[in-house]
């Protein structure tokens, strides 16, 4: 047996046990189906070593976190996972690492229900390119675009853990104990809130994952609809910031809650009068979501991809402008720079 | 505008060109749709340098082929391409670079009616990561394990051609004019077989596209069939190699031929009573194709991903074991084996 049917064999699973797929992987392409009246949602993420992740990271945390950032962007649409393809770049095959890589991926996928049906492997730097399917009822999907003003802004979970995760995994910072365990978790392990994203389908009006940082991911939402924001700061400091990045030295905290990247949680918005609704929501999706801001009118990008960031106003709880401590960095995730820095 | 941008600019085009897409890149996932009574067909193949191409590959060759490769997959499944997604390492940024690379991934794109609808790019070694969207009827698929006793073998097109050019390029070979020009076109520039695949849809039973060369990819057929196969050697030399291959010292030729990766041609099996309807259909598809043997039994594969070059026969045209000169390596394309050794 060679390397390659080695490694075809290690994520192999036979066709039939998910609904939707015709043909599973080993063939030219995979056939899917999509329910009637649902189109297909499709994305695709890649990851680097030294990037997007350090040399020794474990194979079993990389496989989960590969599909995870993907899961996140279906469920910043509000779809449902159908299927994944994955084209993986190694330089060496070490069969253990592998099998750890697999079982990382594919358990995370069948909790999801979500097929691996194809993909391609090569020698290379280690690389990792996922695409995955989802379906959605295009009227409901959570679309950049479709932010209103008058909206609220909402965010999930809790933002800055994988950014204090990062700088204790780097020797920046120094902590010990359960919550030193969370950020780790948060950055190497992140729970897509694929849950909540079809909870919220059909009833918020945009959404996007916060890969990037708050303020990057809220503000591909705002140029894409042509809007802007208020963040109330202190609501977002009360009740979207876990514990451990609260009690960090204000800018810190500050840069990490608002430009910290790979928290995956969701920034949405929804209209003001349906706040009950997306309460009930997220309590059926048994996920925290915080009202953290407002849609305010803003000026029509000037072209469909620019950044947005400057459009998110930093007030606090009475209104007035934010003031911001020297030192923060508000600049968004770089993917030009490595996550060994 | 930043680096990112800059790459998402590029590579941007306006929502509504292409029918089936609802919405484009620029949001967390595209959203697709796929005809009444068709699936969609889903294909990886990722593009490593130094593996794949050489590092001063020309963009616009490594654009096309990045994508041509890609939908030769659906050319196999007999899909019709619909759209595509696109990950992207680069070392650093260089506009004109990339627009080379855009232009030359865009316009074979344009050709097929094949939309770019989302990606992801980073900082790496130089990676392309695509993953294609077609659309089939599931019951007129050219599946891997649908080839049975009593087809013939056909190709399309000529083999060898794109490892010739391969031989010219690393200088181990030297020839000049037209046909070493067709040679090295035929490696940076191929051709995928789409017309053909769909024209063979719901007539051929079993298709591959020869990426890996003609043993290893009609292996796979076979593998996955259940069945072997004889080839006459006499015929394939006669009727589906280049004149530039077939005049080479014999065991170059054979190897070329039968193990010559990156030729994207087709081989696929169809009942030896549709002879004339394959003839039709590859005239409609302005494709030449070769008829060069037939499927025998063979015992079922005690794995689904199994190799099956071992059940291949070469046969002369009076059916005794084809004489192989010394020297002939039938090993297949070895992605592990970089493409500047």
């Amino acid at each position: 047996m060679g390397e390659f049917e080695l490694i075809r064999r290690v994520f192999w699973r036979a066709t039939g046990a998910t609904p939707g797929v015709w043909l599973g992987n080993g063939d030219d392409a995979a056939l899917l189906a999509s329910s009637p009246g649902c189109v297909l949602a499709v994305s695709s993420d890649m990851l680097v070593q030294g990037r997007h992740f350090l040399p020794d990271v474990e194979p079993q945390a990389l496989g989960h976190k590969a599909l995870a950032v993907n899961l996140s962007d279906l469920a910043a649409m509000g779809a449902r996972p159908l299927a994944f393809t994955l084209a993986l770049a190694l330089p060496r095959v070490d069969e253990a690492w592998l099998r750890a890589l697999a079982e990382g991926m594919l358990t995370l996928a069948d909790a999801h229900g979500c097929a691996l049906v194809g993909g391609d492997t090569t020698a290379g730097p280690l690389t990792l390119a996922l695409t995955v399917f989802g379906e959605v009822a295009p009227q409901r999907a959570l679309r950049r675009d479709a932010a209103r003003v008058g909206d609220d802004v909402w965010v999930s979970g809790a933002l800055g853990l994988a950014r204090l995760g990062l700088a204790l995994l780097r020797g920046e910072l120094a902590m010990s104990g359960a919550q030193a365990e969370a950020a780790r978790a948060q950055l190497l392990r992140p729970t897509p809130r694929v849950a909540l994203g079809q909870a919220l389908a059909g009833l918020a009006h945009a959404a996007a994952d916060v890969s990037d940082g708050l303020l990057a991911d809220l503000g591909h939402i705002l140029a894409s609809s042509g809007v802007a924001a208020e963040l109330d700061v202190e609501a977002l400091l009360r009740e979207a910031t876990p514990p451990a990045v609260r009690d960090l030295p204000p800018a810190l905290a500050l840069s990490f809650v608002l430009a910290g990247g790979d928290d995956y949680e969701l920034v949405f918005t929804a209209p003001a009068a349906r706040r009950d609704a997306v309460q009930a929501a997220a309590a059926r999706a048994a996920t925290p979501v915080a009202c953290i801001g407002r849609i305010v009118p803003g000026e029509p990008a000037e072209h469909p991809l620019a950044d947005g960031a400057g459009r998110v106003r930093l007030l606090d709880t009475q209104g007035r402008p934010y003031p911001l401590p020297e030192g923060v960095r508000l600049a968004g995730f770089d993917h030009f720079a490595t996550i060994a820095a």
